[in-house]
């Protein structure tokens, strides 16, 4: 089991943070790991795109900082940093995911 | 006299607003705008970048309507839309101006 780096809560760039919400792919990834409120495989959410273009998107919420991802067996685990992007950017996760 | 076309306040795109806000030097003119609440030309703002560079960036905002640009003589006046962003993202500018 080892967790993957990603920046700490302090370290968050609001262009990196932008740039990574942009795209509504990664929204929607974002919007359910908010309303799952937990860890999700990356194989538990619906998206109808190519395995590589998947790994792509979820490198650049991990990268930005708005997930944190662990292996755990043959199995990748994702959780929104929430608290995190919540302390350095108040208002921001739930303007952009309509909450 | 003439105002350049920009999205109406029902055509905002999150995924073209959140892109525009993603550089650092966009969201200095909308925080300028905002803290001016009113019209400023392109040469009000303190930016150390070329025209042509000044002038994409504008065109960025504008397509992402989240600022008017009209044309008065020689000069551009941009107006931050405010109100069109602020319906359609409750908080969106606010918490990316951290407001």
């Amino acid at each position: 089991m080892s967790t993957q780096a990603h920046p700490n809560a302090t370290e968050l760039d609001l262009s990196d943070v932008l740039q990574a919400l942009s795209d509504p792919v990664r929204r929607s990834i974002v919007a359910k790991l908010a309303r799952e409120g937990g860890e999700v495989p990356c194989g538990g959410f619906d998206l109808t795109i190519s395995k590589s273009t998947r790994t792509y998107h979820f490198r650049i919420l991990r990268d930005a900082g708005l997930i944190a991802q662990r292996e755990e067996g043959n199995r990748k685990l994702n959780t929104l940093l929430r608290d995190d992007v919540d302390a350095r950017f108040p208002g921001l996760l739930q303007a952009v995911l309509g909450e």
